[in-house]
């Protein structure tokens, strides 16, 4: 393994269309830093679950956080096997024929064991990373996180370890003989964008829009 | 429980912010039926994965389909537990401390054991459905599936019984003192949009754009 490639593991091989696998860093880290919900899969009593939550990377490591109180944290905290899942989805693939119809996307699919950043510094320093990632400079101007805040919040931290990257991009690939068909094919591309800032209803009149709700990206 | 509701079994009772949980059939359709990719979780000795995947729903059941070699789906069509999430992410919500901001979203988690379509029609009418949840007519226009290529394709069906719903809209609710703060505070909305359809590089010029294609809406 290269050095800037995360090694390929028999649960991170990508078997189905391995052409479309990926475990290079630079692309697990572009898919990871373009969105902001993961998908966070856990299990209880062999049941599995999947919660959508907010998470950002910083390095080797993608963070997650909530409420101490929340059983989906409370019960990674512990310790167990977990997975986090960022997709992208960039299109519908409309071929000729049913069956060649695709989607085009970027994933990346984290497994590893999550723990808990302890230590009130260590908690608001990571903090301040995710409003960082959304709001440079947003952190120096709200009030920042009390002792008892802090204590309500649990923030995990996982390794990104064991990481494979998946994508799918470009137009259908036909059966040769279906491209004699008359239909419509090619692709229709999805993005996700911002609209305008909806200021809150007791918002001080005046109050200046921060340059980073304009250049905030995703997807 | 109303005829109008699902259950709320121990698993699908929302706990934390109670007041963002639903159980009707309303809006548990409505967030699925704005969706097009969700995430699929299953469990492999002990370890939880988390595969984004397409999906459509039909009355009170959920499908999703791929090739009959993929892992996820044979080992899902062996009858194990598995959690079906769509979310949509609909906001940023910027409030005037780092402990209240929070997301808009609208999400729903499926707790199931799926099963396999199977026989050719079942199969076939299963993907018709998906198809006309896209693009309604593209069925007809398009070469429809072989044998061979039903026999390739595995579609998995579950029911929809033990279901919440999550919903968060609205601005910041911050602490009372805060409100006097100066920084900007509110909401930074997100959507997902269609862009001009990309032709096929082998599409025969003069092939008119359909209707579909214009009216198609996610999220």
């Amino acid at each position: 393994m290269a050095a800037d490639s995360y090694p390929v593991t028999a649960r991170t091989r990508v078997r189905r269309k391995p052409d479309r696998g990926h475990h290079d860093k630079a692309t697990v880290n572009a898919v990871l830093d373009a969105g902001l919900l993961a998908h966070v899969g856990y299990v209880i009593d062999g049941q599995p679950f999947v919660m959508p939550t907010a998470y950002w990377r910083a390095g080797e490591h993608v963070y997650w956080h909530g409420s101490a109180a929340s059983r989906m944290l409370r019960t990674l905290a512990g310790g167990v096997p977990a997975c986090l899942t960022v997709s992208h989805l960039d299109g519908i693939v409309l071929a000729r024929s049913g069956f060649h119809h695709s989607l085009n996307y970027r994933s990346v699919m984290i497994l590893g064991t999550a723990r808990p950043v302890t230590g009130e510094a260590e908690k608001s320093r990571a903090l301040e990373g995710f409003m960082t990632r959304i709001a440079p400079g947003r952190w120096g101007e709200v009030r920042g996180p009390t002792k008892r805040e802090l204590k309500a919040t649990t923030v995990l931290v996982m390794p990104i370890e064991e990481v494979s990257a998946k994508v799918r991009a470009g137009g259908p690939i036909d059966d040769e003989p279906d491209y004699a068909l008359a239909c419509w094919a090619g692709v229709l591309p999805l993005e996700t964008r911002t609209r305008r800032p909806l200021p809150d209803a007791r918002l001080a009149s005046g109050t200046p829009e921060p340059a980073y709700l304009k250049s905030f990206r995703l997807g």
